[in-house]
């Protein structure tokens, strides 16, 4: 059975009051504990093994290296003391070389990648990492720009020795108008922290997801990330109004536009939204932000097959129009995995709303549509805001819950809608009895798949049978291999499943314009050798 | 008084059926005749003077040529009777070179700008432009892509014997996707025809436009286009998905993905959205398109004062949300232009509805509070297709109007949107008797202006006074001088009021890396020097 989330906008007084005679039946949400998304990277960090990171994808038995694995290190520079003298004098207690310290900066939060940087740095201002990236450039020094380190494809960690320029302590929101919507802040300001300031203020942020507790702005904006708002409010591309970027010369870029519209030459902010770090460092940002909904409202739906989803779905846009703003699944084996693990219950029993009004009129014909249409075969609405975030927190937490299986192998697919479960089910029938689960979920209305495949540990044969079989799918349908977490280290050398090689030499020709040390974010993004 | 105009999905029907019994007067919209944007264009193209356009505002009297005037021709070569030979051995029955058929290739819509070329080449194919451009550049021949030439800076027409490429036989729709609602076409399709295309399938094109009946995608791409539906849908660097592009040496840049979220590498179709076709020949689009609202209703208010209008606007943003898509104003100057010279009589009698329903509850609210508040003295609401129609032909007409004042200055400006109406009057204290008429038109909802001054003929002291007067106050405010029309010949040099040196700077390596010889659109969107 595959579930559906939507998030509507608009729909949440409509449900609290529907009316009792109808005889669709409305479920309350049991509460589940709190989400402390802090608490569940760490606890995700403390589930794997810290000696398996080094060699990334590269198990036993295999004679060549996977297309994932560190390539040779490349001839920067090393730090030296004289360096730390420099970077100390410019960053007085905000040059960290304390090994424990650096720890947690040296891995990212699926455990899978490990650095070996000896230099965290924590500017604070621009003017600063116009310091230190001049004089990192000028001494062949690789640098690893690093926001809340929640990326899933090593882009956020270093691979070696590289220093690592943290967002951190750039935290300050610097404007907001009430009048347009628009904010600007640094770049380390976290996603959480922009939400609750603009809450306050009647407003909220274009994008949400799961990391919102860790992950930073600037590295939203590097990575171009998606989440949970992109079918509401479309992607970064269009809500990113301007950004200030630092070049990999020092260079100051200041784009940081505060319009709606503006056709005064090339929009170079652009490169830079979904680049990785790897042709500039983001400082600041300015964005577009959307009023607050008066009201939101959840549905939690049961259907028996994923035609009957992808129908529902259809029903869906069709009857709840411009108030829909998000449309999530998860599949049976995923919320198998929730209740298994997280011991959350599934949530569905029963309650009814009362006081109809128009809008209630609208959710009601569509839910009534669906269930007289047999597409759905159980549904839960929450109407409060706890619990409409309990619900949500079932969907951010199936991360939480794969853990818990061992090893996971993860996938972030694009395809055309009506192809996105064909991925899931061919790729149980062709691992057989290899996996432990082969699980799941997504955004159905961006078409992006979350694909991840368990076992009890790394699996070097499991994962010569994922691989390029998942990779080869993909690019027979034109899909793209990554959807919404870039490419990073882990997914560099695949770009040719989703891109061409013009394209992709075109983007080597505008690495070496920015950046023709390639200091800023080496061994990310872009492939080892272009074709 | 100042005017506005809304277009709000799903308002339609409920304004239909509003309550008799409730005291707000609607109004029924008194035919117009139907807008014929084609013909509209051409009777603007006959109310200039030929003989004016070369000299692009370098009147008499001024020591300095003006910003916007044509710069020296570049040393390109010259098309030779062998170049002849090579594009009607490509392009059979397809090179132009009668200069009847060139005119109004060789003229912008305008009138402003005129070209001399002596060749229009009109491919079919990608494959075509991609023979096409490898020869030019081979030959260092300068190209001037062209779309519909509805542009309004000088950026669609030769300046001076560069070889016009136009798209107009690159009309074909090569797939639309029913389910995700994915549009692919060649460069060339006209817009309206795109919207026709698709509202028989229930959906919509993300942009309209004054200029729908002439204008071509591709155009609309390279100069990104903003128009009528942007507050609703966004930018069309959110909704294009995906570009094929001929880039300067012949290349051809597959980028034309149908996916709504693909982040494997660099956004490059980026590049090209908005260049103005400096940097590559745009071919195909592949573009995201809404569902066809339900119901359209258009409102048409009188504010006494733009304060007033503002507070509409918030009190409309906050009570219709997310059915508002659109947001525009016409100020008295414009009001008294449509009604002088076109004979528009002032829409405004007394109509009511019936049959009332939750939504119409929402738009009588909020007209209702609009009026109660005393802001709104008056109001139509459109409720059928023909009338809504004729009621936004209005707002399309302005430009038509402004032709019967004689000459007009335009400026497209992009604020803060509580500074917008601001210049207006700033303009008009400062211009004093000089001007005709000074007239702000415009998407209030975009923070964006049309701002045109009109004179019995063109008149150089005028444009003095007026020149660089609007861009140091826009520059003050940190405005943008081109919102949505682009930079083109006219503006190229006015770039550094909204754009930083460094920034330019680097627009002018991108352009030197894509296009080396300078062969594509020159003169176009970058300063003629770089600081």
């Amino acid at each position: 059975m595959a579930w559906i989330f939507h998030r509507s906008p608009q729909l949440w007084s409509a449900v609290r009051h529907l009316s009792p005679h109808r005889t669709i039946s409305f479920t309350p949400t049991t509460r589940l504990p709190p989400a402390d998304l802090h608490g569940l990277f760490l606890t995700w960090r403390s589930g794997q093994s810290e000696a398996s990171c080094r060699k990334l994808h590269s198990g036993a038995g295999m004679s060549e290296p996977s297309p994932a694995a560190a390539p040779e290190r490349l001839p920067f520079s090393q730090v030296t003391q004289e360096d730390l003298v420099f970077f100390k004098k410019i960053l007085p207690g905000r040059t960290i070389t304390d090994p424990d310290l650096l720890e947690s900066s040296n891995v990212d939060w699926l455990k899978t990648v490990r650095g070996s940087s000896e230099v965290l740095l924590r500017p604070q201002t621009t003017e600063e990492v116009s310091q230190i990236l001049s004089y990192c450039n000028s001494r062949n020094l690789a640098v690893n720009p690093q926001g809340g380190n929640t990326g899933l494809v090593g882009g956020s960690v270093p691979v070696y020795d590289e220093i690592i320029l943290s967002t951190a302590l750039m935290n300050n929101i610097l404007t907001f108008d009430r009048i347009s919507g628009i904010l600007t802040c640094q770049a380390g300001c976290v996603l959480e922290n922009l939400s609750l300031y603009l809450e306050e203020r009647d407003y909220i942020m274009p994008l949400d997801l799961g990391a919102k507790g860790s992950c930073h702005i600037g590295g939203n904006v590097a990575t171009n990330a998606g989440g949970l708002r992109l079918l509401r409010y479309g992607s970064l591309r269009g809500t990113v109004l301007g950004l200030e970027v630092v070049l990999a010369d020092g260079r100051v870029l200041d784009c940081l536009a505060t319009l709606r519209k503006d056709n005064t030459g090339y929009d170079l902010k652009q490169l830079f939204i979904g680049s990785e770090g790897t042709l500039g460092f983001i400082t600041a940002v300015s964005i577009l932000c959307p009023r607050k909904p008066k009201s939101v409202n959840v549905i939690f739906l049961g259907c028996e097959t994923f035609e009957q989803l992808l129908q529902t779905f259809q029903l869906c846009r069709g009857m709840l129009g411009e108030i829909l703003s998000a449309f999530e699944f998860l599949d049976s084996e995923c919320m198998r995995l929730l209740v298994t693990h997280l011991k959350l219950p599934n949530p569905i029993t029963e309650t009814s709303g009362s006081d109809p009004t128009h809008d209630q009129q609208k959710l009601h014909n569509f839910l009534e549509e669906a269930m007289a249409s047999s597409l759905v075969s159980d549904g839960t609405v929450a109407t409060e805001d706890s619990k409409i975030k309990t619900l949500w927190s079932m969907r951010e937490r199936v991360t939480e819950a794969l853990t818990h299986e061992g090893f996971t192998y993860k996938y972030d697919i694009s395809l055309p809608v009506e192809r996105i479960y064909q991925l899931v089910t061919d790729m149980r029938t062709h691992l057989g009895g290899r996996a432990k689960s082969v699980v799941g979920y997504g955004h159905v209305g961006d078409g992006n798949l979350h694909l991840n495949i368990t076992s009890p540990a790394k699996d070097p044969a499991l994962l010569a049978a994922i691989e390029p079989f998942i990779y080869e799918w993909t690019a027979s349908c034109q899909g793209s291999i990554s959807a919404e977490h870039g490419l990073g280290l882990k997914k560099r050398n695949y770009i040719y499943y989703s891109k061409p090689s013009q394209a992709v030499a075109l983007m080597g020709n505008i690495k070496a314009m920015l950046d023709p040390k390639g200091i800023l974010n080496p061994y990310k993004t872009l492939p080892d050798k272009l074709k």
